[in-house]
Parts: structure tokens; C-alpha cells; sequence
């Protein structure tokens, strides 16, 4: 088992790159997308369920678990990954993100926000320091630094001391994480859809030094055009020896324009929260299997799908359980959902290797009928 | 492959028995509990799941699979077993218990059971000849005869109308049976708590004559020891030759009692309900998982048991995700508490076959703290 974290390209193909983040708990494929396991379970997927579907890695969420059942009972249990059953790596937020848009009566301050928790009510702190020691001792083989997020739109000026004190509170985090074998800590790059504050971001988080960098900020409703170019401008500023994570996202194009753009890791809770509200993604596009053209239809979702849900089932019966509202629709469309992804990701890693990202691409946009710009120029 | 229904005894202690019901889709070792699948699923498991807890048949429910997706889309798509991902053997109900306790504006005449559904309030009609031939639509291998479930409590005079009126119902739906290669029909004995006319009702059926024989209005409010009184007056009123069914039925504690007055079929929601409520059957008992002081306990809920949520889980992390309200507790729960089901049924069949059936249930009285008389005199 190695001890050190550590990341390694095996192949590029322009900005893109595929590879493979060495952790103590395996071996992360990159790109690589992190399904979303918000309070210690994806949401309607066993564990073992989970893996098979392809994932790596999972995202926990330091709001939720601090909240509920909270970070010290965790640590007390034996830790995230014992406590939810998964063994492989976890990478964790900070909170930030969901104190913004989950908690009630925030505060934010120059050593912390103070907010109140939308389970109980409970008054709650949350600090760089703490941010990060709940991280620890949620056993996190990834933490991310405690960052402030801007409600979307901003203007310039609040951007801009809003990422003054993020780049403070990074400073913070990176000191509070202090050094932990074989884990890593990301810092997080904002500054909104302005280059020059990205630019200062990433020159800031440099400085400090983090094992990689994640992209913030994004996905908050500035479009998909507006993302790629955020991203054309950050990926070049950004170490090529470091991972690059792109928080929140997103939709099987967003990831494909953005792997084409040096991004490496996703997460996002759409093939989740699409699975259990019977939505489907496929090669063809998303299928909502509420609609009643799928009544009678005995094909599967995706004949050429390895999931059980494509496997043992008709799109008629994914209907019929989607309208009764049975928990098992919920887990056939969550698994498929979540093989999908997996799927895109092995066959984005697989473009790379082989030099046909292009082509690849291509045929994405051609069957999903999308028209935006997925390549990088 | 058979292509016979059959029903064999390997072994007797007192009046239980052990043995196997063979059908063309399989075997199904009695004394066996089968899982409610009501709306083509049995909530929060997948079918492989259900197998793997021990199961060897099936419940579906003929009123509910009528409403939606509707008897005749099943045919269509190719039957109940394929559409639901199930090929062991399934026995359905005729919809007659339902009518009474989920629909609206019941009228009861002699043709059949008017009602409006309780999904969309639209007029539906079940008769003897509708519910034999839905039951023959979804493919069921065991299906039952239409029968009038009086309320309870109910008069001797009403139940004797109410038996007159099923006995009738009786009849007519065998003749729609027919004949069924493989597939058995089952008559059901009413008469509430009144010895004669349990024994009349019993003699109407057999001089019909059916391949099996159930017992119904028990579990509907008349306690423990009623009940027992009952099995222990019908059971020698039945054929032997013939496997006998108790509908509805039960707490564990009544399985262990009426397995010892011959009963060789269960079925009940309480596994899979109590699971989705945050409850467990262990062998010491039933637990709350939503009490706070299963917090902290690293222990697993049964240290003996083969299931996920005892192999993988804690108590404490059952616990956070019944109060989370996430899907992985139902699903965890209901997988566990399946398995408890069908290792008590194992239990059972092999204490039968080692002659130990008053030991088995002794020990289960004890670990239960039951008071009640669990066995036959």
C-alpha cells in the first residue's frame, strides 16, 4: 500500500489529460466523477452498488455530517469510511458552499460564518480551522479549504473582496490541515467570471502550495459558455502536476467540454437527484420515465447498459414504479444514472489514450443534440 | 422442469409439518414466508435481494396491480414474473381484502364487488370470473379465490351471510379457473371465530375441491389467542395432502404458533413496513432504530446475521440514516428484517425434521419475552 498521495498523467490530448490520483485507500481513474454521498449514503445506492457502478471516490459533505450525525460521533465510530461502509477514497468539502445555500441567518466574519443549522435551528460555527478538523476527523483522504461563496450574480467588487477573504481562509486551512500522510488538501480557485481575479486567485493558492486545485464558483447559473471560458482562462494558470477538480459539476456535456478544458475530477448530485425524480440519462439524452409514452414500452432504457435497472427491467416497468413512487425506481435510476457517468468517464479516459477526444466529443454533441462549444479552440 | 403443482411432507411434529411445494417456476420449502410485493415490487429490495434473504415465492396483490399498471398491460408485457424481475414462483391474491380496506363506495352484490379506486377514484368492478382471470393475466402460479372479507368485529349472522356469499364466490372462481397447467388454485376458509361455521365453510370448499387451502379473516383484530383457537379448530378440517395457507399472518411469534397447528404458507407486510419505519426483528426482539441510544453503538444489529445492514453497518449509522429519512435505512432494514423472516422459517423446517419443534419455539418465547401459548396442546 502506498503511503503518499500522489498524481501521475499518462496521456494528453491538448489541455485534456487522463491519469491516476495514488491514495493509501486506491487508485482514483481521472477523469474521474465523484458521486455525491451528502449524509454518509448516495442516496438510494448500497455501497457495494455504488462501486460497481465504476466510482473511485465518493464526496461527503462537511455541512451535513457536522450537523448530523456530527463530526466527532464519526470519529468516535470509526471514522466516514467505516461508518457508510465505503473503503475507498473520500473527498470532502468544507461546508462552505451549503452554509450559503442551505443555512439560515448567516454571519460571516473575518474568523468564521456563524449560522443556523436547517436541521434543529442549532446555532453553528464554522472556521478555516474547524472546517478542516471536522475533514479530519471525518478520516478524509481530500479536504477541501473553508472558502466564502458569492451568491451568483455578483459584482466585481464583491467578487473581488470575497475572494480577498477566501485566499485568507485558504492560508488558514492549508496551516490547519498541517501535514497528514497520505491526505491530501485542495485549495479552491474563485474570482467569478473575471480572468484577472481568477488569475490572482490561482497565483494566491500557488503561493501557498496545495496537492491540488479545485475551481469554484462555477455552475451557479453563468451558463455553460460562460463556465468554458472561465475555464480556458484558469486551467493554464494551474500547476499540470496537481489534479484539477471542478466543484459542482454537472451535466454529461459540461464534463466533457471541461475534461477537454484539463479539468479532472467532477462531482455533482444530477444523476443522483435526476435518478430519484425518474429521470434517465443515455446515450441519446435524458428520458423522463414519468411520461406515459413509456407505458407499454418493453425495450430497456439502454440495451447496451451493464445496469440492473437496464438489465432485469423494462422502461415500462421503470414507469409503472416511477408513478406508484416505489423506492425501487429510485434505485434502478439512481444505479443507472450513476453507471452512466461512469461509463462517460472511462470513455473520456479512453479518447484521451487513444488521441480521439475530438471525435468522441463529437459524437456526445451529435447524440445528445447539443449545440454549445464542447471542445477547447 | 415439472410441470405439475405438487405439495410433498418430509416431516411431521405434532400437527406442524415440513415439506416442499413444487411448481414449474421452482420449489418453495414450507413452512415458507412469502414477501408482499403489492405493486409489482417488494418495496425497497431489488428481486436478487429478495432471493438472497431466502425467499423462495412471492405475494402480489391483485387489487393494486389492477389499478396500476393494470392486468392487462402485464399480459402484454409478458407477464407479472417478467415484468417484475422475479422468476421463482409468485401467488396473488384475489383483491378481495383490499376492496375492503383501501377502496371507496364499496357495493357488494352477488355478481361482484363494485369500488372506486383509491388512486384516481375511477369505477372498477371485481367479480369471482375478473379477479380469476387477472390473477391468469399476471401469470400468478398460485392464485386465490374471490372472497367477501367481512369487517371486524362482526355478528354470527353477518359472517354467516358473508361465508355464504364467499362460498358462492368460491365456486364460480374455480370454474374460471379452470384448468391451468402447473398453476394451482386455493380456496379460503372464513367464518370468522365461530367453530361451525369455520367447519362449514372448510366442507363447502372441499367439496369444490382445491389444491390448497387458506385460512382468512384471522389478523384482523382478534388477538393471539383467538386466533390459535381457530387454527386449532380448522387445521384438522383440511386436507392434509394439501398445503395450507394463513393470510396476513404475522409477528414471528404467531408463525412459531401456527406453523405448530400445520400452517405451511405465510405472508405479512410487517417485515418490510417496519422496516421503512425504523424497526428491526432481531432474535431478542424488535428494535427502534430511530431511539437515540443506538447514537453511538458501533455494534451491528444482529452479530449472527448474514445481511448487509448486520455485515456492513452499525447500529449508530442505522441509526442516522432512519432519523436522516435517507433510502439506504429502508433498504438496509427491510433486507434485514426479510432475512430474519426467512432464517426464523429455516429454523423452523429444520427443527420440525430434527423433531425439535417445542425446544425451537421455546427458545424463541424465551428471547421474545412472549407470554402467550405459542404451541399447540
Amino acid at each position: 500500500m502506498i503511503q503518499r498521495f500522489a498524481f501521475e498523467v499518462y496521456a494528453t490530448v491538448g489541455a485534456a489529460r487522463t491519469g491516476v490520483i495514488r491514495t493509501p485507500r486506491g487508485e482514483i481513474r481521472t477523469p474521474a466523477f465523484m458521486p455525491v454521498g451528502t449524509a454518509a449514503t448516495v442516496k438510494a445506492m448500497l455501497p457495494d452498488s455504488v462501486r460497481a457502478t465504476g466510482a473511485d471516490i465518493l464526496l461527503g459533505n462537511t455541512y451535513h455530517l457536522m450537523l448530523r450525525p456530527g463530526a466527532e460521533r464519526i470519529a468516535r465510530l470509526g471514522g466516514l469510511h467505516t461508518f457508510m461502509g465505503w473503503n475507498g477514497p473520500i473527498l470532502t468539502d468544507s461546508g462552505g458552499f451549503q452554509v450559503m445555500s442551505l443555512a439560515k441567518l448567516r454571519k460571516i466574519a473575518e474568523d468564521g460564518v456563524r449560522f443556523q443549522s436547517h436541521i434543529d435551528g442549532a446555532q453553528e460555527f464554522l472556521s478555516p480551522e474547524r472546517a478542516m478538523e471536522i475533514q479530519r476527523l471525518l478520516g478524509s483522504d481530500i479536504q477541501m479549504v473553508l472558502d466564502e461563496c458569492p451568491a451568483f450574480p455578483a459584482s466585481e467588487a464583491q467578487i473581488e473582496a470575497s475572494l480577498a477573504l477566501s485566499m485568507r481562509w485558504a492560508r488558514r486551512s492549508k496551516a490547519a490541515f498541517g501535514e497528514q500522510a497520505g491526505r491530501a488538501c485542495f485549495g479552491i480557485v474563485q474570482g467569478g467570471e473575471f480572468p484577472h481575479l481568477r488569475k490572482r486567485s490561482a497565483e494566491a493558492l500557488m503561493e501557498v502550495g496545495f496537492d491540488g486545485y479545485a475551481v469554484g464558483g462555477l455552475a451557479v447559473g453563468e451558463g455553460q459558455s460562460a463556465m468554458f471560458e472561465v475555464l480556458d482562462a484558469t486551467g493554464p494558470l494551474l500547476p499540470s502536476d496537481r489534479p484539477r477538480y471542478l466543484m459542482g459539476v454537472g451535466k454529461p456535456c459540461d464534463i466533457v467540454g471541461a475534461v477537454s478544458r484539463g479539468i479532472d475530477m467532477f462531482d455533482c448530485v444530477l444523476p443522483t437527484r435526476s435518478g430519484r425524480n425518474g429521470q434517465a440519462f443515455t446515450r441519446w439524452g435524458t428520458l423522463n420515465l414519468r411520461n406515459a409514452r413509456h407505458a407499454d414500452d418493453r425495450a430497456p432504457l439502454d440495451p447496451e447498459c451493464r445496469c440492473p435497472a437496464c438489465r432485469d427491467f423494462s422502461r415500462a416497468y421503470l414507469h409503472h414504479t416511477v408513478k406508484a413512487n416505489e423506492i425501487i425506481a429510485s434505485m434502478l435510476l439512481t444505479w443507472h444514472n450513476l453507471t452512466y457517468y461512469q461509463d462517460l468517464m472511462a470513455g473520456l479516459r479512453d479518447a484521451i489514450v487513444a488521441g480521439s477526444l475530438e471525435n468522441f466529443a463529437r459524437s456526445c454533441t451529435q447524440n445528445w443534440g447539443t449545440t454549445g462549444q464542447l471542445l477547447s479552440d
